[in-house]
């Protein structure tokens, strides 16, 4: 490994990404449909985990979008496609809890948990 | 709890804080001594833990400015601040690992390590 890293390369090492690396990035079903794009993410503030990101998905520049909360543990970087390729197609996704721009959810441990029951991914200890 | 939140209040609540409202957020030291911002923070990808957030100090505008990894567990947000408030002096800060912004370091394990070690928090199973 070089001394130095370009600055490309500060925001991604094979084991830590930037969390501005992760807001804006396309999200790919492994049938290469496009998603949508991680809008942010969510951490627990006393543990320092991701307990999920936020997938925006549908309507047109951002109107009447919606959003998605996704386990961390879905999104797998794929730097092929330059996006996150998951293992999600897009009639499971529309089924998926979601929320309106202005009509969050309280993203109580009862809601995580049911995001995580979805997507059939064990809740993690916080 | 009401049944909708408004948009500041989505970015946090009680257990989670979202990503974008960590990043550009200020820092100042149990003194008040305002300590700079966070400019982004870097996450393990594969356990979704926060390895640590960047503190930007020092220079003027961000030229010349120097980059702090700080342990996550450190930052303590302070609704009445308006930011966060660490238990950490500039004295302290001004001997801390850091970086300019071209010559970054590799992000290794053994550079995490160091970082924790100087802060004096048990580095994390990640």
């Amino acid at each position: 490994m070089p001394d130095t890293l370009t600055r490309d390369e500060i925001d991604e090492t094979s084991r830590l990404i930037s969390s501005t690396k992760v807001e804006g990035t396309a999200v790919y079903s492994r049938a290469g449909d496009r998603l949508g794009t991680i809008q942010n993410f969510m951490v627990d503030k006393r543990s320092g985990k991701v307990e999920h990101a936020v997938l925006e998905f549908g309507g047109f520049l951002g109107l009447g979008s919606d959003y998605y909360p996704i386990p961390w543990k879905l999104l797998d970087y794929d730097v092929n496609q330059g996006g996150y390729v998951v293992d999600i197609d897009k009639s499971r996704l529309e089924k998926a809890p979601r929320y309106g721009r202005d009509t969050p959810p309280d993203f109580s441990t009862d809601y995580g948990r049911q995001v995580y029951s979805y997507w059939d991914v064990p809740y993690p200890m916080m």
